[in-house]
């Protein structure tokens, strides 16, 4: 189960070419992504003809051509011109749905379209000017449900086991947990680390002793925005261990959006961009460690992979066996609770005025 | 669902060898296809005794020998020894199926045995003689059910939006509808194009004005029988748009047989030859523009397996949303009630007198 | 359905490395088998935890860690580290199953670990010593039930058609039975070929006229233990047609095991190793000749892995349908109610105590 009024990552900016649409899946619902005159549009990706596949359509300035037996549509998703036909049928049309560009990704609100929000967009924290950033974007499929990627990301203790041979973070990840807080849209995590050395996965980023601080948010519908940063030594007990002048960090300044889209019940898309400052030793002027950054974040999504899909097949062989929850959990269990109220809401106030554009 | 009493083509005559049997699945039944010493012969593919493929077996003269255990069977499908084993049951037998080896291709009646009726095996136009014509096979499978090919090709408007890169046929085809006439077992399509200048994905034949006829019969169960050559311009107007005398076309002269064979409820072969006549700048006796109409053929069934596949993919996410109909489903909708009709009509008669070989 | 207070082979002693369990499914269960520092532990392939792969661990001494969250459980299953977590909940604890290490292989007792039972695990005839023998292993999988594939082994009359091209034996294997004996674990199957001149797959072991014996017993839950020799001409009579004194034989004397093992209801596992005695022209002792005995034994299997697995596939498409039985099926069906005897027996018994260790 997924909320529906939420914006989804479907594909990225690039992938939308002028000519072709895109073809994405997200919560089961096959979308063609193309790109009229003037902004990206995402429809159902099935014409109302006979059920052929948009995303095989052909774009012509405002309108998308179903390139089967020709119907025409409009940004809108209706239909404009049936070849061969005068009388166009008033229900002639296909679901659009609100669309955003937004960190060159295209993100698509899969709810009711009269609530799509954009302040629900997920940005950067306060104080990250992703110019200042050398940015790199990746992307995965794991053949899993998303909710296993979430609670992956919702408790860090894994770090030191499943990310040993990437990040080599310190069994001490594993060992305190991270400070936890309820947020009205997701779960916020902080730690500081004093007379921390740093991360060690780029050598030369690596300094002396210091205060490093680590923070994310895990935003509904499955979104993870972070910072992390080194600090002069003595600078988390300066704070009282509360969130520092990101601005003063000194080395190791990195920022980077994840996004989990469910494609199916059993299949999730994994979209992610990491950046690492170009000032403050942070490596992002210098591409070729920018370029490491990316290697090496792929390399810790792929250990993450290996370990949900097994943990996927597993389950799925053996579905009613309950977990053993242990302390690190409480991450998971604060933003499974916040997702069942937002789901039940949802379904309550549906219930109230179906969606107009509901099949 | 589809009918029985009728001729599907189950493999072409070079698929099956002299020495082992070819294995072919028709309507979900899978079937070993063998060469005795004078026929081909048809059994259901499954050995009486513990069910091994007898399409693994060995052509041993006018027998089949299983060769998983020994037992051999003659081309009736009744088993004439077991070795080592002195009695053979009376009801030791397999289903031998009706064949009929027409155009170079293996067609196996799926029905009651006695109603095989040999006229049932569809043929080229009346006045096409395929020796005058350089002819090339080809085949595909489409990971889709057979009738959504049988509507690709009852509606021809498709052609200049999913083969707009192949045959290259002007937006004229998608806007105005052929003659469309019922046949006994299928449907007719008929056309005059005056003013044409013929086709242009074989440059070489392409030729000044004239006029182009095109006629098929797309008839039970799935197959498609055409003729289409350009004509003196007035040609169409001297024979009062009816169906002219082929043998005054003067270019790019043409015939085909497609045969669509239902192999699972989502998977179907596609049987094509395509022949060019020799004469009248047909090309049909230069082997470089033979191999070139085969090339394009296949590009343009290509283009259909393409979006039939992704419609039928659509269609399975979501199986009862309805179609919304245009004018060129006309055709369509003949054929459509045709063959429910003759569904109807086998079923009403299997009710009074069972097949003897049913399983 | 399978018996489970039996032992299955889950995988070769060196599939087992030191650092990293091997993942082995039997009878549908997920196993992670590790190297403890002094035994082969099998523990359920499942982390109490959050249901991670147990198999993706890490060795460290006695114990196995999960790599996912960090719990290290000792070698009988029982949780015995949470990092992060003073407290072990009692019932933190995995399945472990009974292990034995018997030539060369990892045999699994699936059933109640209380009734593992050493003295069950099969063993080559008596007189075989293999140490006297060259010796290669090899295994194959197969997308079949196992019960396939012991339905093959326990009718040797498919040897001279399925084998036709590696084994090259007589037509005289199908035409006259073995002898066969009920066993209580199985069935013995044994053959004298007098004025035989051997098996001429190795021409360089081939003899002149001799009496050859063939005997194996086929056991549950899937083992077959063979022995194969030439003798001297008059020796099947002087030993009145018994089983002879194998130190007797003086070419070709082999030995093999071969184990099946259910990996779901339609893939099965097949293990084998083959002998060929160093002395008495056996050829064990050149390695040439020993390889190529392997070749062919894995020709062979794959000849049947070629029919079995189309069997299995007619199968499924009309489970319903009988076999008809031959008089080779003797076999067959002394094992088959052999089998249901145990497996009713062992389903009375656990209705009367049920396992501790049952899910």
């Amino acid at each position: 189960m997924h909320t529906r009024n939420d914006w989804y990552v479907a594909c990225t900016d690039a992938d939308v070419t002028a000519d072709h649409p895109f073809s994405s899946t997200v919560l089961g619902e096959r979308l063609a992504i193309w790109r009229a005159a003037d902004k990206v549009v995402a429809f159902e990706d099935r014409c109302v003809h006979r059920a052929a596949a948009l995303s095989l359509g052909r774009c012509e300035g405002q309108n998308l051509r179903c390139m089967y037996h020709g119907l025409l549509f409009d940004a809108a998703g209706k239909v404009v011109d049936i070849p061969g036909q005068d009388v166009i049928p008033p229900n002639a049309q296909v679901r659009a749905y609100p669309v955003a560009v937004h960190y060159d990704w295209i993100w698509v609100w899969m709810g009711d379209p009269a609530l799509a929000d954009p302040a629900k967009l997920p940005t950067l924290f306060d104080g990250v000017d992703l110019d200042d950033y050398g940015v790199v974007n990746g992307e995965l499929t794991f053949e899993a449900n998303a909710q296993l990627i979430s609670d992956n990301l919702l408790d860090f203790s894994h770090l030191p086991f499943v990310h040993a041979a990437s990040f080599q973070a310190p069994l001490d990840w594993a060992k305190s947990p991270m400070t936890i807080k309820q947020l009205d849209n997701g779960v916020r995590f902080e730690r500081w680390v004093e007379n921390h050395t740093g991360f060690h996965f780029i050598e030369s980023l690596s300094i002396g002793v210091n205060d490093t601080w680590m923070g994310y948010d895990y935003l509904v519908p499955g979104v993870l925005v972070m910072f992390v940063g080194c600090f002069p030594a003595g600078t988390a007990r300066a704070c009282d261990y509360g969130r520092p002048d990101f601005s003063k960090a000194i080395a190791q300044v990195s920022t980077n959006l994840q996004a989990i889209t469910p494609v199916t019940e059993k299949r999730s898309h994994y979209y992610v961009f990491t950046g690492l400052h170009r000032a403050a030793s942070g490596g992002g002027s210098d591409p070729a460690i920018v370029a490491r950054n990316l290697e090496v974040t792929l390399q810790a999504f792929n250990e993450d992979k290996t370990m949900i899909e097994a943990q996927q097949q597993i389950i799925d062989g053996q579905p009613d066996r309950p977990f053993m929850p242990t302390v690190h959990d409480r991450g998971v269990t604060l933003y499974t609770r916040l997702k069942a109220r937002l789901i039940a809401a949802e379904t309550a106030s549906h219930a109230d005025a179906p969606l107009e554009n509901a099949n």
